[in-house]
C-alpha cells in the first residue's frame, strides 16, 4: 500500500464500520460512534453489533459482511479474545484499513503477546493494514475525522501529532484547547503492531494541513525505516521527536508499558541526526518548539530582538538564547533613532528594547514592525509583564499584528497568570506562540533555528565504499567462527588479533606491517622484515584487552630486545606472538562500531589512550556514513579539535580518519555477524600522512 | 541594625506614611494607598501630600515631619529629582526605615547615578535601611501588609521571594493566584542601593511563614555578603536560587537594566555551591522547585515510585527521575501484594504501578498509602491523565487524601489543561504540588533530594593556613611592583618565573630545586647542583607561556646538553636563564586561581597538559577553601577521577592536591592584588609521594 493510500484509507476513508458499537453510554465504546457523529465526520457510519437493531440514531448490522458499500475503515472495540474472530472478518468483507483499540495484548505479558501475533497472521493474509492494538485511534482536525471516545475534539491546526500512547494524546488534546492551540492530525499507535511511528510520519507528510510533525516515541519496532522515513521527510515538514525510555529508569518503565525495546540513547541521538529530527526531552518542550514551527516563517539568521517592558524577564530571555546558540540583535543607531520616536521616554534602545514601565499598547505594533525591518535582525521575542496601567488584551492585539504575516519569526512571552488566560488563548489562536517563560520562549526560538540549520545541512547519505575484499573477509569471519564454533548453531567469539587486522585490512583500513611467529627466530625474522622498531603482541583467542595482562611489549629496536621480548610476552614460548611494525608518534584516537537492538550498526570516534572511559569524549553515528557526516562527528569531539591542531602543534591527518570511518562503517554494513569492533589505537599521523590501526578487535555473533 | 530589626521595620512595621499619596486612582502612587488600605494592613496609614486634606478617606499630611506616632516605615513615590530632600525629611523625622519606589536613577545613566549616590549619602548620615530605588516595595501575605501599587495581594504561603525585579514579583503573583499557589513575604529590591539580596534572605530567615526563599536576582552588590548570608541560612531554610546575566548576552542585558554587574558564570557557580543554595534557570522551574520544598517533607532517600493510570507519562517521568539521580523504587514482593488487593485487575505492580485506563479515584489513595508504607519508597509520584470514564476532581481529592501529613514526598502530575482548572487550585491549596508535565514533576523531587543532600553535607568553612611567611611574600610582590611599576600608582604585571615560585614556596607549596644562571657557568652549577636531569627556561619579564616561544628545554641530562640548551633558551645569552630539576613522571593537573568581580578569589583545578583548553575539564571553588571541599572540586573533574587511579595504574598523591589547593586560596585571600595565579602544570606523584609546582605564573594589579 502506498503512502499516499495508507493515509487516505486511515484519514479520509470512505465509510467507517465500528465493530462493538454500543446504546450504553458508560462504555468507550459508545464513544466512538458518538464522536464520529458529534464530531462531524460526513461519510456513513456503521455500527456493528449482533443484535443488530439501531445504536445512536444508526442502523446497526450484526455482522461488518452485511454492510454495504461505502466502507473503507473499520475501528475494533471488543473483548481482546474477540478480536482476531473480527478482524478476519473484515479480512473477508475486502478491508485494507483497521483500528483495534482493544487493549490486553503484548503489553500484558506472553498470552496477550501470542494473541497479538495471531493479528499479525490475519492481517498479513488479508493485506490488512492495522494500527493498533491498544490505541486510541485516529483524529483528523480539518476533515473533520475522529474514531477516538476521547470526549474532546482539538481546534484544527498545524501539528499533527504521531503518538506510541493515547494518553498523552488525550492530555495534549485537553491543554491545547485551553491554550488556542490546533492540530491537524492525531494518529495513536499503540502497540505498532502494523502501522508504526515511520508510517505514521509518511501518513502526514502530504497532508496539506500539517505544517510540523510531533511524535512521542517509547519504542520504534524498525528503527532503520523510522530514519529513513524521516530523512525523506524532514526537509519539508519538521519533525519534533519526544522519545521515552532514554534512561535505564525510562527503559525499565517503557518495558513495562508496551512491553517495547527502548535501545540505547547514544544510537538514538545517532539516528536523530542522520534522521533529521528536532530532538526534545519533554512534553512541554515538545508543544513549545512545535507551536513555533507550526507558525512562524523559518528565520534566516540567529539574531533575535527583545522588545520588553520589564529588564528582568528579557535579562533571562538573552540567558535563553545564548543556550540555544541564538545571539542578541545589534540594534543599529538607525534603528534606534527610529524606534525613539515610537517608544516612551527613556527606553533603553539597544537589546534589548526595554519600553520600561508604561509603554502604551500599540508601541508594541509601532516598535516590532521597526524591529522587523532592520536587517540585522532575524527573530524578534516581545515580552510583557502586565502592569497595573497597561490593558494586556490591547498589548495582545498589537503583538498579534506584529506577528501576523511578517516574514520573521515573532514569539510573545508573558510573564503571569489569572489575567492572562483570554491573552494566550487570543496569541495562539492568531498564529502568534506564547510562552510563559522567557527560557521557554527562548528554546522555541532556538528550535526554529535548528531546523533552519538542519534542512540546509548537506547530504548525509552515504557513498557506498566498493574498492574492498568481501570475499577474504567472508572467509576470515568463517575460519573465526568454525574454530571457535565447532558447529554451535548460536555463539559470540572474538576474532584473534592477526585476523582481526586482515579483516581491516581487507576492508582498506591501514594497518601496520605484522606477521605471526611461532618461535624467537620467526619473529626475529619478521621484525628485520617490518623494520625496527617494532612491537610484540601475544596471540590468543581469550587475550582481549592486552595492555592489561603483559601480553604486550613496545619499541623493540634490535633482534637481541625481540628476543627477550619474546620469552616474555609468549610465556616462554607457551602463545604465539604478532610481530608488528612500531607506528611513529601520532594522536590517539579510538575509532569503533557496534550493533544497536533498535537502529543497527552504529560508529563511534573519540580521545583514544588509557582515560578513553573517564573522559567520554565519543561521538556517535549510524553506520555507513558518509565523508561530510564523519567530518561532522570528527569535529563534535574533543579529539576532533585537537586534530584540528593547537597550540602550534600541526594539524593530524583528518581526511585518513575519515575515510577509516567510512570503511569501518560499510564493513559492519556488510557483515550483520560482525557485533562489535574496536580500533583502539587509531594513530593519526600529521595531515596526509595517514592513520594506522594499531589495535583491531573484532567480536562476532552467530 | 540587627536582622530581626531589619525583618520588622519592613515587614512589621507600627506605623506607615507613603510619601507621595494620591487621589487619583490613574497614578500608581494611588494603588500603593489603595493596597495598604484594602489589602489588610491593621496599623495606621499615613498619606504625605503638600496638599494635605483626605486621601482615600485618610488625613493626609503636608510632611512626613507632622506625622504622629507611631510611625516607622516611609514609602516614597515622587518624581526622581525630588526624592533626596524626602528622604532627609525622613531621616529628620527619625525614621530607620524607608522605602523607595521611585525609578530614574543609575538604570538610566551617569546622571540618575549621581542622584542615587546622593540618596546612599543621606541614608548613612541618617541611619537609615533604604529598600530601592527602583522596586515595588514588599507584602506580607499572612500579616498581611502590601507597600506596592500591584493590583493583586498572593494568596498566604510558605515561599518568600526575593526579587530584583518588579516585574517579575507582578508576574509571579498573577500566576500564583491562578494555580494556588501561596507566598508568605515578598521584597522587590530594586537597585539595591542599600537592602540587599543577601539583606532580604536574612530578613525571611525568622519568619515563621516562610519555608522555602526564592530568590531572583540580577547582579549582587556584595557576592561574598550574599554567600555568608545564604550559608548561614541554607541549613535551616531551603534557598532556590535563579540568576540573569549568567551568559554573554544575559551580561549585556543586565548590564542595560539595572546597571548591575552580572560577573562570571563560573563564579556564580562556586558561589552557589559555598552558598548551599538550590540553583534554578528559569522562573518556572523554580517555581516548580520551591513548591515542593514549600509544601514536603524531605526525602530520606532518593527512591521514587510512580503510581499512574497512563504508561507514557510515566515512562517520561522514569527519564526524568534519572536525569535528576533520583532511581525508580523496587517494589517488594508483598507490597505488590498489597497493590494487587486494592488496584484493578491487570494493573503492572512493578514501578511505575501503571493502573491503565480505568482506576476508580479512591485507588490512587488506596495504592499511594501502601506504596509511602513501603521502607524501600522514599517518595512518590502520583499521575494521572484524565480519562472520559474518571472524574479528575475526584482523583485529585484522592490524591490529597494520600499527600495530605504523609511522611514523605508526594506529588501530582496531571497531563492535560483545559479540565484540570479546578483540579491545579485544589492540589496546590492542599499541599500537593502540581506539575503539567512529567519532567517537572521529576525536577521538583530532584530539587528536594539536592537540597536534603545539601543540608546533610559536611562543614565546608576552611581552616585557615597559618605555616605561611606572609612577609616573605610580601617583599617578593612589592619588589616585582617596584621594579615594573616604578612609581605608577595602578596597573598590573607579571612576577617573573623565578619570584612567582618563590612567592609560592614561601606558601608551602612544593617547587622543584631551581635557580637563576647570568652565565652558561651558572646555569651549570646550578644544574650539578640541582641534580639531573634538569629543565632550562628563558627568564624575561614578557615571556608567559614559555612554551610556544622556545624558551624551555626539557631532559638535559649531562653539563654538555645545559651549555647546548643555555645558548638556545637565553638566545645567546641575551636573558637569563632558570635551572630546574626535571621532576619524574606523574599526572600533569592544572591549578590556578583568579579574582571575579562579584564573588572575590576563586580557585580552579582540572586537567592539565597542552590540550587544557580544548578538554574544558574544570572545577571552580570560591578561595580560601576546606580540606574537603577540595576533594569535592577534584573529584568533580575527569583528572580527579584519573587520579584515583584507572586500568592498574596507581592512584596520584590526591591529598598533596588538596594541600596544595588549600594553599593557594590562603595566599589569594591573603594578597588580594594577586589578581591571576597558575600553576601548569602541577605534576602530581603517585599517593604519598608529593605535588610538584613546576611552573608558577602570578600577575599582580596595583
Amino acid at each position: 500500500m502506498t503512502r499516499e493510500e495508507l493515509a487516505r484509507y486511515f484519514f479520509n476513508p470512505q465509510g467507517i464500520a465500528v465493530i462493538g458499537a454500543s446504546s450504553d453510554p458508560t462504555k468507550l465504546s459508545y464513544g466512538v460512534v458518538h464522536n464520529l457523529i458529534t464530531h462531524g465526520y460526513r461519510g456513513p457510519i456503521y455500527p456493528i453489533n449482533p443484535k443488530g437493531g439501531e445504536i445512536q440514531g444508526l442502523k446497526a448490522y450484526p455482522s461488518i459482511l452485511d454492510v454495504p458499500d461505502p466502507l473503507e475503515l473499520a475501528v475494533i472495540m471488543i473483548r481482546a479474545e474477540a478480536v482476531p474472530e473480527a478482524l478476519t472478518a473484515c479480512g473477508e468483507r475486502g478491508l485494507k484499513a483497521v483500528i483495534v483499540i482493544t487493549g490486553g495484548f503484548r503489553e500484558t505479558g506472553a498470552e496477550g503477546a501470542a494473541l497479538e501475533a495471531s493479528l499479525k497472521d490475519i492481517a498479513v493474509r488479508y493485506g490488512i493494514r492495522l494500527i493498533g492494538p491498544n490505541c486510541v485511534g485516529v483524529m483528523d482536525a480539518h476533515l473533520p475525522l475522529d474514531t477516538t471516545f476521547i470526549t474532546m475534539m482539538p481546534e484544527p491546526g498545524h501539528i499533527a501529532f504521531v503518538s506510541h500512547s493515547g494518553a498523552i494524546c488525550g492530555g495534549s488534546i485537553d491543554w491545547a484547547r485551553s491554550v488556542g492551540v490546533g492540530y491537524s492530525r492525531i494518529a495513536s499507535l499503540g502497540n505498532q503492531l502494523d502501522v508504526d511511528i515511520a508510517d505514521g510520519i509518511e501518513m502526514m507528510k502530504d497532508d496539506p494541513n500539517t505544517r510540523v510533525i510531533s511524535v512521542y516515541a517509547e519504542g520504534l519496532p524498525d528503527g532503520r525505516r523510522f530514519v529513513e522515513a524521516a530523512a525523506s521527510i524532514y526537509r519539508s515538514k519538521p519533525i519534533v521527536m519526544l522519545k521515552a525510555g532514554l534512561t535505564t529508569a525510562g527503559v525499565q518503565a517503557v518495558a513495562s508499558h508496551t512491553g517495547a525495546l527502548a535501545g540505547n540513547n547514544d544510537a538514538y541521538v545517532a539516528a536523530c541526526h542522520r534522521a533529521g529530527v528536532v530532538m526534545v526531552h519533554s512534553l512541554q518542550e515538545q508543544n513549545d518548539v512545535a507551536m513555533a514551527l507550526a507558525t512562524q516563517p523559518l528565520p534566516r539568521g540567529n539574531r533575535v530582538a527583545l522588545l520588553t517592558n520589564a529588564g528582568g524577564p528579557a535579562a533571562l530571555a538573552a540567558d535563553a538564547l545564548d543556550r540555544q546558540g541564538l545571539v542578541m540583535a545589534t540594534i543599529s543607531a538607525a534603528t534606534q533613532e527610529r524606534l525613539k520616536a515610537v517608544t516612551p521616554p527613556g527606553t533603553q534602545l539597544g537589546n534589548p528594547i526595554d519600553m520600561l514601565g508604561g509603554p502604551r499598547p500599540e508601541m508594541y505594533s509601532a516598535a516590532g514592525k521597526i524591529l522587523l525591518e532592520d536587517p540585522d535582525v532575524d527573530m524578534l521575542m516581545t515580552i510583557f509583564v502586565p502592569q497595573a496601567i497597561t490593558p494586556v488584551n490591547e498589548v495582545v492585539q498589537e503583538m498579534v499584528k506584529t506577528g501576523l504575516g511578517a516574514a520573521k519569526p515573532v514569539v510573545a512571552c508573558l510573564v503571569g497568570g489569572e489575567s492572562l488566560t483570554e491573552a494566550i488563548y487570543t496569541l495562539n489562536r492568531s498564529g502568534v506562540p506564547y510562552y510563559r517563560d522567557p527560557n521557554r520562549a527562548g528554546r522555541a526560538l532556538g528550535g526554529l533555528w535548528e531546523y533552519r540549520q538542519l534542512r540546509e545541512r548537506p547530504d548525509l547519505t552515504p557513498t557506498p565504499v566498493t574498492d574492498v575484499d568481501r570475499e577474504s573477509t567472508q572467509a576470515l569471519l568463517d575460519a573465526a567462527w568454525t574454530r571457535h564454533g565447532a558447529g554451535a548453531a548460536r555463539g559470540a567469539c572474538f576474532l584473534d588479533a592477526e585476523s582481526a587486522a586482515q579483516v581491516a585490512a581487507a576492508y582498506g583500513i591501514t594497518i601496520p606491517f605484522s606477521g605471526l611467529a611461532d618461535s624467537v627466530d620467526e619473529a626475529v625474522a619478521l621484525a628485520e622484515k617490518a623494520g625496527y622498531p617494532v612491537v610484540l603482541k601475544r596471540i590468543a583467542a581469550d587475550v582481549v584487552h592486552k595492555a592489561d595482562v603483559g601480553g604486550l611489549a613496545l619499541d623493540l629496536r634490535d633482534a637481541e630486545a625481540v628476543r627477550v621480548a619474546f620469552n616474555h610476552v609468549t610465556e616462554g614460548g607457551r602463545t604465539r606472538a604478532m610481530v608488528q611494525r612500531m607506528i611513529p608518534k601520532g594522536q590517539e584516537v579510538i575509532l569503533g562500531a557496534k550493533r544497536d537492538a533498535q537502529f543497527g550498526p552504529q560508529l563511534m570516534f573519540g580521545m583514544g589512550g588509557l582515560y578513553v572511559e573517564i573522559l567520554r569524549d565519543v561521538a556517535f553515528r549510524l553506520a555507513p556514513i558518509s565523508a561530510e557526516d564523519a567530518r561532522g562527528m570528527i569535529a563534535e569531539t574533543a579529539a576532533g579539535r585537537i586534530m584540528q591542531g593547537v597550540r602550534g602543534e600541526p594539524p593530524g591527518d583528518i581526511a585518513a580518519v575519515v575515510e577509516t570511518l567510512r570503511r569501518v562503517g560499510q564493513l559492519v554494513t556488510d557483515f550483520p555477524n560482525i557485533a562489535e569492533m574496536d580500533i583502539n589505537p587509531l594513530i593519526v599521523g600529521p595531515a596526509g600522512s595517514g592513520a594506522w590501526a594499531v589495535d583491531v578487535r573484532i567480536r562476532i555473533e552467530v
